[in-house]
Formats: structure tokens, C-alpha cells, sequence
């Protein structure tokens, strides 16, 4: 898997940041975290094919999170988009999209999937599994932000152990179909009648890497569990320490908030992003995080990580 | 009066190209003519003052002339706009606005007067007065879309005559307040008596520049008119000319029809923009109108003419 951001700005535009959306890329399809205005210009800079965009994952509906859904939709109807696309987020994003289209400022001609979850979801569950291919998976839970906000976690699904190709010549088992049906998991039957099963061939099964997306939030303990053991933690870094009161009060992160949450979720690595204009220069964001969480990295527009 | 195209693309950005807006600048305050999405983006490119924009002015509710509006009208209350914003356009506006305030998507904290005008409008008058300030006019008449659609035109006032120095000494008008009198227009009384009129000192009045904005539409009399002697009319050139048919399928024009509206209104200068993003690069077009009216300058964004 792959991250790329596409906007680490806050609240408006730099002309070095664009404002918050986030692609993380994996094999034969990617998922967008958030469309601020211009995601579909930073889109066609990343290079990225719109065709395997397979899921837009809205965290909540201030503009600056937002107002690039529109383009976006309209531009993949422009080119022909076939595939189905899922529309998570809070709800409102139906109600907007129904007057877009009534107003005709949008117009799709796609199957496009729209799932709205409310605060009152989750009054009876702690999360939910909003995504889910052959080998992903995206859960999602409440954050803590000012307006209602979600925070998700996407998964690459247990790979399979890797094939012992000596341990299987020493069984005798013959180069062929058998090997794959091993691998997938089924027992097979030599033709001497010796039955095989996958675990004698099989290393131990492998986690796949997993990536947590959770902006705007104060610090909070979903965030926390989103983040658990996660590869790449990509986490809001608004301010720095000294306007803590300010982040509070707007619902936000400073970022030593965001590398103690980093630590406390036991995070491999800490992306920090949603930079306020008022850092024209993020490096002290960067340092008060490492000060904690040394493996942070400060995101840059179309940077890429490799997870 | 300076005019600055901000996205000069169709439909859908390309990497040179923003989708459609254009910036007007007179003295002290400037106009916007559509607002597709990541115009708030090529205003801060372009070194514009948001604080000086005073009215915005969409033609019609396709998503490229107008989704970049949230995002610019959020910007400027976060960086405390205190002057008032007019928007004029198609019905629509206001419900798309109070939806994104509802869902609070959108927040503005500055006067904000919304003027929208309906097909129905123009049944019974031609043309309407949409703004004024003590030096400029726009008005505006409904053009030939696939959906309703208005035309604009800016117009500095007739300025008062050059001042003649000479003619004021040889009358013996004594230098200071009683020349910015004359200028303004008064009558005055020297002291010998003599009663001097402004035409006495005034050379002939001025009038002042003007510009048309005519996008997105088939070639139509409202066109035309709107573009009277103008001094640089803006028109669209979605499609070379052997693309008439579906240029007036869609509602557009071909590069050769905005060249004969240009000739036919006896405007000074075309500039053509609204480029289909078929053509990687848009010479094709420019040739095809400079063949029929050879004054024709191809948009680029951020390029800056001089009325």
C-alpha cells in the first residue's frame, strides 16, 4: 500500500497545501480520505486513475473536507466512469448531492452508493465495517470534533502464509495445481492417497499493513483504537502546543497530541497533517511531534509513502 | 481595467487549464464572472485581494462555472471579510447556499446579498441592471444554453473631459479648489463677477472601457448585443468548427462563431476561452477565429490584459 496526500492545508488553501483529502493506494484499487476543493486537480498530479478510485471516505462535512466531491463526481462521469462508487460520511451528503442534481450542477451517470452514518448509529456500536474487497477492509468510528466527525481504518486482510516449496518436494507433491490449491487454503489427496494438509506447507499467515485516517478530532479514545498497532497513523497536527486552549475549543489537535496519541496506540509510524495557514513553515510542527514519536513524518502535497 | 482569466478548461481541468472563472479589475474593486471549483486558489495565484472583490457573477449552475463558490465565500469570512459581496446568477443559488449552511458545510460572517433572475425575468424587460458603484455598471440578458444562462457586461461610466490647464489659466481662474469644482461638473463665480461653466475648460466626456462576458452559449442576438462596440468581449470556443454540431447540440459555440459574434457587435478585441479539453493544445482554435477576426487573444490562466 501506498499514501499519498493530496491537501495538508487547514481550514483554506496555501499555495503549497492544498486543503485535506488523502489517497491510499493499494492493488488494483484506492480509496480517497476526505475531497477538499481541487482533490480532483491534486488527483491527475498524483497520476492516480480515477476508474480505481473505489471508495470516498468524507470524515465530515466542513468544506474544507468536502467541497471537492462535486468535481470529482462530475469529472469521472465526464470520462466514462463504469465502476460503482461508495460514498461514506456523516449524514448530508445525500441531501447535498440530491440538490446538486436538482439544480443540475451535477450530473452522474454511474452507480454511485451513498452510506450516511449518525451520531445515533452509534449509540448500540462501537464501530463499523463500511468497506470490504477480496483483500481490504475499512472500519469506522465517531471522533471527537466539534461537529460530528468520523475516523477510519482501512486493512489490507490476513495474507496467507508463504508456500515452503522444498518442504512440499520433500512430500512429493507434484509442481502444479496442487501448489495453488494448497495455498488457498484447501487439503488435497495424493495419488497414493496420502492426504495433505495446508498448514504442512503453509508458513504462519501473514497480518496485512493497515493505515488510520483521523482528522478533525480532539484527542480521543477511538482515535486510539483505530490506531492500535497500525503501520501508518495519519493524524491531524493543527497547531502547535502553545494554542492547545485554541484546539479545544475548535475540536483539533495539536501535535504533541497527535504524537501521543501515535504512542499511546502503539503506531509503527505517525504521518501529521491539516496544517494551519498561520505555520507557513510546518518544521515545528514536525519537531514537537518527534520530540515524542520519533518515526513522525510532516506530510507534503503529493508526497508518497510506501507502507 | 485589466482582465485575468483564472481557468479557460470546459468541463474538466487539465494541468495548464482551471475550470471557467475570470477576474475583471477596475480601480479599487474587481468583479468575478464564474467560479468553478480552485478559483480561491488562482485568485491567491494571481496576487487578487479578496477583500476588493465585489460581486460575482455566474452564468449558469454547471458545476465548472460554479463549484469553487463554497470554498471562496469560506475563505474570506475566515480571513474576516467585512465588506459586502453581491452574487447574481440563476435561480438556485440561494437554496444551494442555505443547504450548505445548514449542513454546515458553509459559514459566512459578512453581508452577503444574493440577486437571482429567472428565464421568467426577462419576458416582459431585455436587459437588467445587476450592479453599480460610483464608476462601474454591469448588466446582464440571458443567453442560448442547454440550461438557462446569462450573459454580462461591465462598463466604466462616461468620464468628465480632460481638464484644459491652459484655458482655466487664460480665463484667469486662479489655481485650487475652484478647478476640482469645474472638473466635478459646477458652475462657478470668480470674484471679478464672470461665471464660468465646465464646458468652458472641459474637453468632450469620455467613455469609459468596457468588457462582455457571453459563455457558455450558441451564438444568439443577446450575444451581440452585450457586445456592442465593446471593448474586449471574452466569448466561448468550446469546439473547432468541424464540430458545429455538436457544439450546438450542447449549447455551445465553435471558435469561427465566437469570431463572427465579435465581428457582428463591432467589438475591439475577442478573447477567446472555455476551451474543450480535447484540444491538449488550443492553437487550432485561435487560428480558426483570427481567420474571421483577426484581434483574437486565446485565454490562458493568469495572463493579464490591459482594457
Amino acid at each position: 500500500m501506498r499514501i499519498i496526500p493530496l491537501g495538508t492545508s487547514s481550514g483554506k488553501p496555501t499555495l503549497n497545501r492544498n486543503v485535506s483529502a488523502t489517497a491510499v493506494v493499494g492493488e488494483g484499487e484506492w480509496w480517497l480520505f476526505d475531497c477538499g476543493e481541487a482533490t480532483q486537480i491534486q488527483i491527475a498530479r498524483a497520476g492516480l486513475s480515477p476508474h480505481k478510485l473505489v471508495g470516498i471516505f468524507i470524515t465530515h462535512l466542513h468544506g474544507d473536507h468536502f467541497n471537492g466531491l462535486p468535481g470529482l463526481l462530475s469529472t469521472m462521469a465526464l470520462d466514462k466512469r463504469e465502476r460503482e462508487l461508495i460514498i461514506v460520511g456523516p449524514p448530508g451528503i445525500r441531501d447535498y448531492l440530491d440538490l446538486l442534481g436538482r439544480l443540475r450542477i451535477l450530473f452522474i451517470n454511474y452507480s454511485l452508493r451513498v452510506r450516511e452514518l449518525s451520531p445515533e448509529y452509534f449509540t448500540d456500536r462501537l464501530q463499523e465495517l463500511v468497506y470490504e474487497s477480496a483483500k481490504y477492509t475499512v472500519v469506522t468510528r465517531p471522533l471527537d470534533h466539534r461537529i460530528f466527525a468520523l475516523g477510519y481504518r482501512i486493512e489490507e486482510k490476513m495474507k496467507p502464509g508463504r508456500f515452503d516449496v522444498d518442504k512440499a518436494r520433500e512430500l512429493g507433491i507434484p509442481v502444479g495445481p496442487l501448489y495453488s490449491k494448497l495455498q488457498s487454503g484447501e487439503e488435497i489427496t495424493l495419488v497414493d492417497g496420502r492426504v495433505i494438509h495446508p498448514l504442512q506447507v503453509l508458513g504462519p499467515p501473514r497480518p496485512g499493513k493497515s493505515v488510520s485516517y483521523c482528522l478533525d478530532t480532539r484527542p480521543c479514545e477511538n482515535a486510539v483504537v483505530l490506531a492500535r498497532d497500525v503501520d501508518w497513523l495519519i493524524y491531524e497536527a493543527t497547531y502547535t502546543r502553545e494554542f492547545i486552549e485554541e484546539a479545544r475549543q475548535y475540536g483539533h489537535s495539536t501535535a504533541a497530541q497527535a504524537a501521543m496519541t501515535a504512542r499511546e496506540s502503539n503506531a509503527r509510524h505517525l504521518l501529521i497533517t491539516h496544517f494551519s495557514s498561520r505555520y507557513p513553515d510546518a518544521w515545528p510542527l514536525l519537531e514537537e511531534a518527534r520530540n515524542i514519536f520519533p518515526e513522525t513524518t510532516m506530510a507534503e502535497d503529493l508526497m508518497e509513502i510506501d507502507v
